[in-house]
């Protein structure tokens, strides 16, 4: 696949996961975390226009000056931005207009990929189309939230059932003996650079489980008194259950004695046997208190990983989200992608149902605050 | 005009009123106290659903049961409802759907309008057509809020200049002697049960201003240090200021030294002759302290507004809002309409040129908190 | 008695009400309405200081000029001050050196009076008596809400049983006649500024209870689940009803089925004949709302008050806090006495039993935020 | 040193470091993080009483039910507690009060410990020693909050200039080779549990600086603009320098262009030779990127510390407070001591200058958010 395929393909697939969606749902942001998925298609747009077409492209045009304020997400390289928690209050540009410079820039992109490129914009380029992935799981997910926080539970698409993805993997337990390991990337494909500087590690014996946490198992735990008891809980956690009234994980409403879930394909019974889904990094620990197990470190699962199922959840560590050893910034505003986030958030691996194609690799390293469940997070155990 | 002709216009105003917006328009709520149009475009609608089909059309089938929860302001009485400030993360219904719904019911409507109507069923229309005026004056304000803080000023209509309505009137002051005078509604059309129970007042000797306070004079109460200066207001007020950084009335930009405002027009310069609006209580206060003058009571204001122009501005007045004499709930839901809000705010008079023709009269009383500024607000001082 | 004796009683009483204390209760400011009682001792004496002695009284040395900063209240006029909020963060000045403080001024005080005194300086002389009268009120209610609020429920004294003062009243209604009535001030003694301009105001039959509502007639709304029915609360009441909890009047405790209150004498059984006390107008307007009754107007209740017994509690009035006709601020730090707080507060008339002797008239005029209870408040209706 | 000795040795320092305060200083709480000294004085004491008396000794009377729930900090098991926001509102029980708790306790304790003690309650003792240690330590640098934030900067002690402790050291960096390196305490004296199974890491070559960065360094990056430049921070840094105006080390006074801090002898000029203090984890980290280092791991630190001059400042680390491999929780009360705060927040290794003697050690885990700066952290680099 030449670069302009594979540019109009990953374009053409943050336009299909909209497909579903009515206008409206693309402009609103019921909480900061989620941003409406109009601003995602714009943003991701805004990111090529910034850092390839704009330095890059000779007599390029920029489509609209005001776009950089309102499409900038966090670098301050760039200038003013809109803040976060105001991406829900702007009924402008529409979602015509944004298509429109969607289809702009792609004009333009397709021109300028026809030309000789340098090495560096060709990395540019590379981080443009895996910065649009990630929003692309963003935006699954953000759809998710909007949907499913509407009285209405409105159904995304009756053919996501958000289960298929599960693999029937064999119970048990994989043994890894202690000794020094190797952490990190260093093949010769895109990485982000927080996952370079592949480094030694020295791990202790440790048993990481085949499988993810089910439904069934969990609510095996709600039905022990899991929210109810202090013991499983950081202090953070127990303030943060106890602030938000925190009964079972995000999405679940038990409705006459029956655990239903909100899915892309509507409000449906639990699945028991699929993993558990939308937990906190402050659920995962208390449930695997409960369990008298604990979460692997990102190394332990690093090493391990090969033997597990692919894709199913974004899973949980132990892991601080920290620099590798030797991890630098790049110079200049792509610089302000990874690093300046390394301070309270904790460290998730794999890849979920939401991740998109290519977009994943055993040495990946995603990142959020303890607190938070919107995306496909699960849970795997270490004994 | 009969009542289905009359309830028909009406209920068109509200979509004319709506007809330049973007679907996108419709969904946003940048503050608490702006809802998204389709809320009212939906919550109208709800109204006579609630209120007339649903007790008094035989047959009638509600639209969908769920509205009930999405489309319910602050009646307690009918269950539960999205709290206030969730109004604008819910992208659903719809804004096809909620025109739909419109039909549905204007459908029901017009049916059960060609039936014999008791005389409670006829007041119950009546206040039907009121609150869904009330909420028109809403929808033009808030739908200036939400384009006007939008960083791309978008414009809603060239042809609304906001200003047109202004009359030119005489300057001067008109002088009303000390003495009883009576106040309040009367008549037998239409009023609020807030206007009622017509009654006695004293007045001591006053001189009311025949205009409005002009955006010109407003500019040299900002030149002269008005906003930093605490003689002027209330410490209330002045703390409104510091933490707001208020420096001028809502929806005003200097640029290059020149004064600019947001108008349903787009960004234009001010113009100077026009009056004053969109400021608070509280800078109307501090004004009138610079001014060495005073702003009317609400009692002084009915007794000489014959002399007025008329519809220019809601004007602030210094009466807080409370119960006349004799004021009495009604029973039930519509009970709730007016007496449970009559603390903490202030009331004010007039008609503004977002009010719709024939909902205004001289002893309408309007309400708001002292701090609001979205509604056309002006300032007529007394001395 | 002479000024100076005057003088010297009243400082004394501010330091006999703060005898039963131990240090630590000087300190505290458990909430932002409550201030340390040594910030009182300490205000009231900067009070004299600052405007009398510094501008008047030739020679005099301020005692510590750091002193401004710390005992301002709330005068713009006099430079910046400690905010309200940092009052119970100060270990110092340390009590002593506050009473070191007091005895200085004091001294240069009594030299000060023996000297020739202006007019201007006797009218700052008695406002410095009354506002010193007006901090003893407060005093007595920060202490009881310092220690009422303490989980150990010290005893301030006991014999405080708060309700000595209670005298029987004949029950029954007093009437009073339509017509013009003078409101107002206009004796030869003390008044504050906010009393004076006395006016004609127009009054509408009413009937106003001989009588406050007792403790057993409170106790009766409760148990007919007062507190559960919105239909009784302002809009904003039972948003404060709901957001805090509220189910009883402050101070109010069920044990074992049984209620008791902490009183300046410690945790006591309700005594159910006594007056209800420390209730917030939204629980007073409710209560009228469920007896099927109103509160009286400022303006009716100084009409019916030679009727009434004197000094049991502050009592609640429909009457927001506004300028009489004819109202002006004095000019400097003296006219922020009371007319910048004019708005968003309501009026309370009478005196309670923490009123010092001969700081009270039947024109006086409190008042307070609708949702403070932490005064001796109390209730008389009207029908 | 018999335990009866090492216990009234302990217990009697926690007095002498009040012993400069006045009564008031004992009782207020500025900032949540800081809890008032009386507080202190009561807390220590009910750990001896509930871990040890009320378990373990016969016949022993508690002081006081209530005390149950003042002086609980953080543990559930032991049921109800004062908010931690609240202790400040206290001013009961006085300092008096609290002092004659310590005395009975102190007594009941040396009785106690007159008798044959079985290993589990030596344990909790020394437990208890530690405890009171750390709370010597928080005792120090709250009073020095307390003292240093109020305008008029009393002294705590003119002999506490707290550069005494402050060695010379030798500039330059220590090297150390890449390898397999041990961490974590095993010896036979008293340590905590988060320093427990001493365990194998690998580390890499890394240098680590002899000495403490100075504040002559960190006033350097001052003028530099640190401050202003969003290039060195971490994005939640850079948020909490623009929403708390940061632009200096707390305590530190710019006055007429000249640098003061407050130390416990008073304000004084800064001692450009002495390590700099009372930063934050976000300052630390903004500095290091300034001067193109970083801070050492916790395992690094380790490793090096035998280098190092002993008890001059806590330094920040880069690793976040995460368990040791095999780490498990005590049962009961007990178990709540660290495992439950080990989320969001960093590791700090060392001692300072408040560190009781013989309260410190190279394993030694201490542990803070990363915003907090009121102990006395510092900074040491690697590169």
């Amino acid at each position: 696949m030449t670069l302009v395929e594979e540019y109009l393909q990953i374009r053409k697939y943050s336009e299909q996961i909209c497909e579903p969606l009515q206008t409206e749902d693309y402009v609103v942001q019921p909480i900061v975390d989620v941003s409406p998925p109009k601003w995602h298609l714009g943003h991701t747009t805004w990111f090529f226009e910034t850092f390839i077409l704009k330095p890059f492209s000779v007599n390029y045009q920029v489509y609209n000056d005001e776009y950089n304020f309102v499409f900038n997400s966090y670098y301050e390289t760039v200038g003013n931005r809109v803040i976060r928690t105001d991406r829900g209050n702007l009924s402008r540009p529409s979602v015509n207009e944004i298509y429109q410079y969607r289809a702009y820039v792609d004009e333009a992109m397709v021109k300028f990929l026809a030309t000789t490129l340098t090495d560096e914009v060709k990395e540019l380029l590379i981080l443009g189309f895996n910065h649009e992935q990630q929003h692309q799981e963003l935006l699954l997910t953000d759809i998710k939230y909007i949907l499913g926080n509407n009285p209405l539970f409105p159904i995304y698409s009756k053919d996501r059932k958000e289960v298929l993805a599960i693999q029937k993997s064999e119970p048990g337990f994989i043994n890894i003996s202690e000794g020094v390991y190797e952490i990190g990337y260093d093949g010769a494909d895109f990485s982000f650079d927080n996952e370079l500087n592949r480094h030694k590690v020295y791990l202790h014996d440790f048993s990481i489980s085949k499988t993810l946490v089910s439904n069934a198992e969990f609510i095996e735990f709600i039905n022990a008194g899991g929210y109810e008891n202090f013991n499983f809980w950081h202090a953070e956690g127990w303030d943060w259950v106890k602030n938000n009234n925190i009964s079972a994980p995000m999405y679940w409403h038990l409705i006459d004695g029956k655990w239903f879930n909100y899915t892309l394909a509507g409000l449906l019974p639990i699945d028991l046997t699929a993993p558990v889904s939308h937990i906190s990094y402050y659920e995962v620990y208390a449930f695997a208190s409960w369990k008298g197990m604990r979460l692997p470190t990102e190394f332990e699962w690093e090493i391990a990983a090969e033997h597990f199922n692919w894709g199913e959840r974004w899973e949980w560590t132990e892991s601080a989200y920290l620099p590798y050893p030797g991890f630098s910034k790049a110079p200049g505003a792509i610089g302000e992608y990874n690093g300046k986030f390394m301070v309270n958030q904790k460290v998730l691996r794999g890849a979920s149902i939401a991740t998109p194609k290519n977009h994943s690799r055993i040495t990946y390293r995603n990142f959020f605050h303890p607190h938070l469940r919107w995306q496909y997070t699960g849970i795997r155990l270490v004994k």
